[in-house]
């Protein structure tokens, strides 16, 4: 569970609506003009539709899911993963690592491992490593894409709904006590299209963004392991440079980073 | 038919329709002000023509009709067909090639292939085939410019067409019936610059893009293919290299692949 | 003449009289206040002059000029050239280029084969031609970023012209009969601003642009060409890398080829 | 103390007073209503805690404060210190800056010191400090990224603000008395947002992105340094490739030079 | 004196003053209530000093002083003196030019030149001056930041201004011959805050950057002029490589050229 993510939404919501009680009004108004509601979330999601395809939307409920939950990869646990295979490439020669790839869980390493077994040259290595983390990255970008456009188009939609109620207003001129809550209501539609953009499609836009972003680069980091393992670097410098990739570890996460259990196999991170 | 396109801009129709319904009014109202659709649509228009060249103005429908159909390449398929000719060169020879050649549709392909069969520099090869994707890759941006561009200009000229329209009203002052009036009319001129731009514009520029971008990535796996199979490289890594560059196959399309009528030629892709 | 320029400047304009005519106005209303037109266009001048330079304003009459005539360059004849020019190399050597060079009106193809002729290092001949494509392209953009920068300051300047007009108006709000046409006039000001943007900077602007980068694309072309000329390639190999520049020739033109009057000596671009 | 960050912000928060009171009102009436305040910045921190983790926001309080107080590096110290160690070097041999590392305080420094005494090799260096150097700047980012992402949320909570007040003030408008009170409370969630974002959230983030950017190049200018040590430049060679990098020392700061408390050992660093 | 600066801001202001008048205003009414004044360039300045450093902020008086100065570097002079160096290198050697280095003024070209005459490798030289240019570019950077993030803070201090007065006229609701007045006086803030940012701010930092960039093309022009003096390249040659680095020289300042007091020795420019 992304506690960021839950809790920061939670409390925008409320926020919201305290604010509308200490306005004098009632968090249920919002709610008074279904034709608002419809209008900015219909349209920014039809909008953005149109610009990307129905697998993109069909990808939506597992995208968002995502937004929720923690990045499944540890990357303190990669690295004791990968400085535990060097030493291994070191003892007992490159070929010993085979029977290791097998307990890998993570494809991506697995395959990588598998690809330093076989002895391929490093520039291949390299090269279809970074062409398949790209490839991993655009396909998240076109999901985080979709809450950047969405989040662009929802608040003109909202000044559209604004546009269109007041229009309707201009031919009930002569009925004023209609007025002011056709006016009211008109306002909604921009009220919606600001508040769906900015606390739900832009604030979620940018979490998937910086999961996309922390998963490239733990992914960099693990390439280049695997990397140095083939090269027959000492253990030592593998661990200097993979740390060189992360921020120092919190001390609390340390002290129990022996009993985390990683995306590899627990019984080799710490061999 | 690319239904990410047809069921955006529909839905995105319908729920503007029934939204001026909900709101008591009729989608024909937003017709009952022709000259707000001649300035929005005829002024954005014009201003983009001036930025680019009758020949692109003239190739608009063709570029609308392509935002609107499925891409012609399949990345799987191309891959599978590289693979084969993979496996074909290092059996027979590089020259074995120049038959297939001709069976291939693509011209992309074939002239590629033709030039890996005349034993050319490698270097040289990617330097033309970079060129000649880049080339494509201008041309499509000039279209999809053309979109981006109008969406840009579309709701400058509605606030255009609103403020003509205030400054008329502002005359006719001394006729209150009229005055409400003039001012929907005013403000029809907004919306209508307000929906081109993010239903039509802006959604077909970004889905034209996405398209190229896709084109582009298609065609940049293609000359690495076949620049790995002029280097000899073993099949299984030429098909490694390349899946690289595409998603997982979803299930039920890798069941169907060999039924699939690519731009190659059917019997030479499953070889 | 550029058509789409000429065109989608006096379409705009008409467009704009006709919807004044349709919202029951003239277009006479717009020159009703010198003062607005003076703010907006003078305004918008005097703060791009102090970004830039007098060269750069007095250049501007000429800068116009440009984004309403057509390039003076053919891309396909310099193909065609180039081709002419590998085949005499190859038959007669480089040194037989001397004569030809003399007849070439273009002095950046005339200079540098003069260099290529020369038998100076292609690095830098590379670096030469290079650093002069480039010193042209930042010296036109001087003169598109003018046009860019005042459609930036023009808008700005309308609603600086409006929000003056409200303050006076403010001052008069005894005297009703004067105050709707007051606040008319202030609105005009916005128009001018929004108008002048869009229908003459932003679109001369990007005009500019695109004529410059095509004008890049063109001698990027050209120096490949020579570059494969001194490296002694096979015509047929420099037509295809020249070609991968280009968009397939259209067919009319393609036919008209060899009339085609290019800034090359004709009696030698058919060699 | 960053007297820049104290001044600004201070004299900000004066002269916004001043001109309430001259406007003929009082500063208190910013908080005459709480529901603004809560709104935007509530509003504004929890859209961008969605965006981050509980860690950043935790992180804030010190990111904050290291933007108050100056930048611990000093950068014409560090230059000093890496001429000195570059003679010693020369006189000595590398292996006597073993003994020099120990006395060095920056972990950063004494890390690379280390790796140079050890003899790698020179790109290996090069890469585990650059990548070093990056990560810093990805977590500094973190950091500043949450002051501009809340910056550009700030002004959209207080339109959101606006409107919400604008509609409960349509309903009351059987109540004038109660009417301009009530608009002008709506005004307060706007002047609340803009205020909030420029002259703290925006300005912080300014702030510290120059700090962090500062940082990295003190930074790249000692691993430059390191490197030079290693390859045994002459020591004038790396005062000069240092100086480089760094604007003329101001004259006062020359002088007083050598009683600057660095970050190094004080009693090397004139050596 | 660089007269674009001086004209377009001495323009600007009297357009704006004669635009007043001709609204039936007089230019005294923009100074009628201090308060805005105060407010917008108060404010705007305090933001910006938060994202910079008191040094910077000392330092403005002089990069002021600087926009309306002309550049001290004559680029068409340089070509003429590093030409005549690589002659004299070619004829005497490079430590013939020690001599020559003591008589140029401009500390580059010195520094560079004592480089070159130590015989420093090639590559050294470049990255020394390259750093360097890059440090005069960065701290050139810092001051006309400024003036563009004051240029976008101005416009916000703008609005803050009119809707706190907006604020305090709502309290007055009561006092309507008053109202008028106040309305106008929280619009002078918009204007203020327009007017500076779009006719000062702005424009100098767009002034500052175009200067900041000519100079470092210069520099960039010089060093490569340096390196080939040192590989001992053709004069005729070095004429070239530096001329593409240029516009072709205007007719008249070519011929005035020669009595052109450059900023370095002027009895060595024509050698």
């Amino acid at each position: 569970m992304d506690l960021a993510t839950a809790l920061g939404l939670g409390i925008g919501l409320v926020i919201v609506m305290v604010v509308m009680i200490m306005d004098g009004g009632s968090p249920m108004e919002l709610f008074a003009h279904p034709s608002a509601i419809l209008l900015i979330f219909g349209g920014s999601i039809a909008a953005t539709t149109i610009t990307t395809s129905l697998e993109t939307v069909k990808s939506l409920p597992k995208v968002i899911a995502s937004a929720f939950s923690v990045l499944k990869m540890d990357a303190y646990a990669s690295v004791e993963l990968l400085v535990t295979l060097a030493e291994k490439a070191r003892k007992d020669g490159l070929l010993s690592l085979e029977e290791e790839s097998k307990k890998i869980e993570d494809e991506f390493l697995q395959k990588g491992l598998m690809m330093v077994v076989d002895g391929l040259d490093p520039v291949q290595i390299r090269s279809v490593m970074e062409t398949n983390i790209e490839q991993v990255r655009a396909q998240r970008r076109v999901g985080y894409s979709f809450f950047n456009t969405a989040g662009g188009f929802a608040p003109t939609f909202g000044i559209i709904g604004t546009v269109m109620g007041l229009i309707s207003v201009l031919k009930q001129l002569d009925n004023p006590s209609m007025l002011a809550k056709s006016i009211a209501a008109a306002f909604l539609a921009t009220l919606w299209g600001l508040l769906s953009a900015n606390l739900l499609y832009l604030p979620l836009g940018g979490k998937l963004k910086a999961k996309s972003d922390e998963e490239s680069h733990i992914r960099y980091m693990q390439m280049e392991g695997l990397l140095a393992i083939q090269a027959g670097e000492n253990p030592r410098i593998v661990r200097d440079k993979l740390s060189s990739y992360l921020p120092p570890r919190p001390a609390q996460k340390a002290a129990a980073g022996t009993e985390v259990k990683a995306q590899t196999a627990p019984n080799e991170s710490e061999g």
